[in-house]
């Protein structure tokens, strides 16, 4: 039962996680907007049944979930929140780990997703790649010779891969650099935005770093080109963390951050996000004896349907941010 | 060398201290103000001479002590921002406990003060008028049968005696009940203000109670009645108390407090107070596994001059908020 969230990996005082997502369309099938919800049923039970059952995946019809359950399983990154807002002829196919997970009739047939800590970029595509040969054997994928794998959405014809790096920016976010890097990045065909939240102040300074081609390169080409680039951003944050952390100012500002969450019995989730990646900050430059490890864990499953989900009920706000300060004392 | 504020003494939940003032002058000497520096001096002798060695005063010449050392000493209560403002001719009687202090040459020749952590208004009176005695054998003080003792300022005539308590309200204060209150008791010929900066929100909760009446009332008589209000005062605080810390924001507000205090590596003295404030009703109410002393010790002894008397030297604010915050998490 050790999920993926738990691990370490490389690079992960900046990478928090690495994720590999695969679309892919059934042959001789419309892509799900187009099917009514009978026909997708059939199609989920189809591909389930390709799924060879080494891979140990759940078939998890998503109407049977509660609204709590399926919210969180967005929160944990394991859904999309398209996915996740609506049920109807749709399921998921999970592994125990919730390293790997299938959307079936999301916008493709097919969302095949491994995800993965630290940064493992080559690590998860090889999964991700078995897994999708493995029901390539009894399913026909829509494919073209020129183009590629074929997908609803024309972004992502060709490869049908994203690959996305969550980074923890707490340094370069304080020195204003993140505007700056997501245009340059967006010049080398990557996108750079908040894992939480868009906008200009993500919760937590976590950061989604994704390729947006995949037309005319490999999937070995586009995951290079992230890696290069991951390397190089990590390298900087690193530098920049070195150089706020030997300010007073800041030690105190990741003491104080720590205190709070070692002691607070009320805590929001854009709070507790601000503080604990300070704390996260502070774990992995050896300033708090603290695990790095349980800073992600926590990030990921403390968001607000995911501690209703672990209570099995849903909680008010205000119980929730009760029990989310209850979780971390006991957890830091 | 177990200084008075270490004590806890009765009340000690609201009540930090107790303090006894007993203004004197020499008969067939003008008021300080009037005389010369060398008059002075042979006047601060000559009552130096008068006193018992058994009550183990020191006697400290101001102009001999730094700067930081007088502030200090007016931050600790031991003497009036007057008496600091000003060393010429002025010599200070001081216990090892700093429980006994006598000005010499402040506005009277003669200003004698007993403190005692807790409520303890007879017994620090009985020792101040002890000494008062004592000093009495071989001085003569100047006295009207009709009026009592004469001072300079004309609110001291008469028992010459300010006993005062220094509360510690943080629940009236949230409820805004001090304002009624100040009303109250100055009808009841007492006076109820910030015993740390005047103003409507004094830092740390900590308010000074005193008597104003000093003509035409016994001193048992004027130490009764304060004691009376206190006892009022000290019943009505615990009853908002008990109500205030039923409410988990309440607890959250003091459990943070006093995870910042822990964990802080940079504490202004008015954040320090606001904090330390919240942390003692925490430790009194039973919440905090905080020995109360430490808070009333730390509340005395953290003042600005206080922490570069400490060091023993002036520091900038910068370095003394960074050593106030060492103290603080050191001790608690």
């Amino acid at each position: 039962m050790k999920k993926w969230y738990l691990g370490e990996g490389e690079q992960s005082d900046v990478v928090v996680s690495t994720r590999i997502r695969l679309a892919r369309n059934l042959e001789d099938y419309p892509f799900p907007s187009r099917l009514d919800t009978k026909s997708r049923v059939q199609i989920n039970e189809m591909i389930h049944k390709a799924v060879p059952e080494a891979a140990g995946l759940r078939y998890i019809e998503m109407k049977t979930l509660t609204q709590p359950e399926i919210v969180s399983l967005a929160e944990r990154h394991m859904i999309s929140p398209e996915f996740a807002s609506d049920t109807d002829g749709r399921a998921l196919l999970l592994s125990e780990d919730e390293d790997v997970s299938i959307m079936l009739c999301e916008e493709d047939h097919i969302r095949l997703q491994v995800m993965t800590s630290g940064l493992a970029l080559s690590e998860s595509y090889d999964k991700a790649n078995k897994l999708d040969d493995a029901l390539n054997e009894t399913l026909r994928f829509a494919f073209d010779e020129r183009l590629g794998y074929l997908t609803q959405c024309p972004t992502n014809i060709g490869t049908g891969m994203r690959a996305s790096v969550m980074l923890h920016l707490p340094a370069l976010t304080a020195t204003h650099s993140i505007g700056t890097l997501a245009v340059t990045v967006s010049k080398l065909g990557l996108t750079l935005r908040g894992a939480y939240g868009e906008g200009t102040a993500p919760m937590g300074d976590l950061y989604q770093l994704s390729n947006q081609v995949t037309l005319g390169i490999s999937e070995e080409a586009a995951i290079e080109n992230l890696k290069t680039i991951v390397l190089q951003l990590a390298a900087q944050e690193r530098a920049a963390r070195q150089e706020l952390i030997k300010s007073i100012e800041c030690q105190d500002d990741i003491y104080r951050a720590y205190g709070i969450l070692k002691s607070a019995r009320i805590l929001s989730t854009k709070e507790f996000m601000h503080l604990i990646s300070k704390v996260r900050m502070g774990a992995v430059s050896g300033l708090l004896d603290v695990d790095p490890k349980h800073m992600s864990e926590l990030m990921v499953t403390l968001q607000p349907a995911g501690i209703s989900a672990k209570v099995g009920k849903n909680l008010a706000p205000r119980e929730r941010d009760i029990e989310r300060a209850r979780i971390v004392r006991e957890t830091i």
